[in-house]
């Protein structure tokens, strides 16, 4: 059975689960390697994915039989199959924070289920630790995303619209990474007042800031990385809010290790930011990993520690309402005594 | 108070709900206009939008005073708000088929809730019947899409490969409109024999048949369009197959109208289908709105009634595995006595 298999059967061992019924396509991804629609059980005495008939033939090119993971079209599953998966089980846990309510009604009634358990993100939590392979993955997605950068910085012209640049960062990841990690920010002038702005047409101009907010996949890994630079010589504001957010961004990086704590961290950068008049309006970083947004959340209001082998971002961001912002990030890797910076694109002044 | 917000609270009146926590950003944006994160509160009094920082100075300025809605920014609401909303509310309505297990959980301890109520996809319902605003949207991402399939047909080549097709239709519609409604498909040679193609490197060669399955959104509303085409002319199977792909989607477009039941106009599909020794292996359409799929489903096993002003597709197809498939696809607005094509490509024969 898969390393990953295994380490969930201990877990689930350890907290008195006899079978768990796994919804969420990234923990299933993560767990198997699978990519599909469809539902992975775990009984006491096999691991079962159930999908249909669009996925049966790709499903079993992915596995080997070393998963130990038998593949059902649904349409081949009876009523009575359903009840029997989990007859000997006492205990079968659930994902409390994917499935919907009615889904959680229907399981129980479908798998006749007696005790259906809440199982608090048990492979979330696991996820947050990346092995090697996983790192590596990120690693090369980030590596992408800096001569992406280098690239666009090359190609930004006054008169180009947002979108044209957007496009073009889009362009470039299609062609070298497995896709985007998320929908590339490209915002200029007032707009990079909204730290999720959509690139539109505006034109860039002579004098303007442009925040780029962009991040690919390698086999489902994503990077993430935030550039603010500018068109010609920045005004002493933009410089002064410029520097403030780098200086943070900075102080964050080498805060950042095994066992920090994520709150006391972006308290640290909120009360910096408050003592120049500005406001950290949203979080200072997140996990990256299969999802562009997971655990750790690293913001002031969650008790998160970091841990060796996270893969987290920094990104403080200042905002001025109709006038323009500021945001700088990079994506690290925790370390025992530091971290390492993942996305090494230049952040002192970049103006072309 | 905007229209759609009146019409909800007369339908949770008429359900005994004196408030509703609605959660499910697509219904948020059809009942508001507001594309963000957060959540719509309908009170007794007020209507309510939490949000956060991020999307604040956004969401006023998408909303009039007409529209009746007050935001808030979560951080400036306490515990004792929370449990202030609904407390004078015997039941308060969620939607279950989108929160999950733990956020109703969370939903009934925050709010304090009483009565905690299903309600069975009320707003997906009313989103099935189409305004004159709405309709006009999705006429428009109609002709975008009509447009872009004659660039489109000149632009193919012999020695171009399906993906470089599908992103010069992606270019096309993001000069023209705001997106895709989902991944264009092209498919070509063997490939066409999955309905769910993705694009592929395959070179586009002399006699191939070509399906091309695409789509675009304008604020927010979505196209569906497939045809399916030959390069040079097609041998007598796939004609003696196009023509009875082709028969049937005009069967089901005469059949279309107000008061026609889905499931047997889908059996009638069918059954030509397999006096001719083929089988319909997916629906025969979907609803396209807001969503490119959504209610009401065209299928064999959904009792649904068409009503004026739905708008829909009509697709049915027929793949032969390893050798190729057609499908024949358009989005249609159905009215009282019969249906208007959306999608006015041609449909005979197209040879290029």
């Amino acid at each position: 059975m898969n390393l990953k298999l295994q380490w969930l059967r201990n877990k689930m061992s350890s907290l008195n689960l006899q079978g768990m019924i796994i919804s969420n396509p990234i923990n299933i991804k993560y767990l198997t390697n699978i990519e599909a629609e469809g539902t992975l059980l775990i009984t006491p005495k096999e691991n079962i994915y159930i999908t249909d008939g669009r996925y049966v033939e790709e499903v079993h090119s992915i596995l080997t039989l070393f998963d130990e993971i038998i593949v059902y079209d649904l349409k081949d599953i009876s009523k009575e199959d359903y009840e029997n998966v989990f007859s000997y089980c006492e205990n079968v846990g659930f994902e409390e924070n994917y499935i919907t309510y009615s889904t959680y009604k229907e399981c129980i009634r479908k798998y006749r289920i007696n005790n259906f358990v809440e199982t608090e993100d048990i492979i979330e939590k696991q996820r947050m630790i990346k092995d090697d392979e996983e790192l590596q993955k990120i690693i090369k997605a980030c590596e992408i995303t800096d001569k992406c950068f280098s690239y666009i910085l090359e190609f930004i012209k006054p008169g180009m619209t947002e979108k044209q640049i957007a496009r073009e960062i889009e362009e470039y990841y299609r062609k070298r990474a497995d896709g985007l990690s998320f929908e590339t920010i490209v915002a200029s002038g007032e707009n990079t007042s909204k730290p999720h702005a959509v690139p539109t047409d505006r034109q860039i101009k002579e004098k303007d800031i442009i925040t780029i907010d962009m991040g690919c996949k390698v086999d489902g890994y994503c990077s993430d990385m935030t550039r603010t630079i500018f068109v010609g010589e920045p005004t002493e504001q933009m410089k002064k809010i410029y520097d403030l957010v780098l200086k943070n961004q900075e102080i964050a990086l080498q805060e950042y290790k095994d066992g920090a704590n994520a709150r006391q961290i972006t308290k640290m950068i909120e009360s910096d930011f408050k003592i120049n008049d500005f406001n950290l309006i949203h979080a200072l970083g997140h996990g990256v990993g299969l999802e562009i947004h997971e655990a750790p959340f690293i913001n002031s209001k969650n008790e998160a520690v970091l841990k060796e082998n996270m893969v987290v971002t920094d990104e403080p961001g200042i905002y001025i309402p109709g006038k323009f912002g500021v945001r700088i990030e990079d994506t690290v890797h925790i370390t025992k005594n530091g971290c390492i910076k993942l996305t090494n694109s230049e952040k002192n002044y970049i103006i072309i």
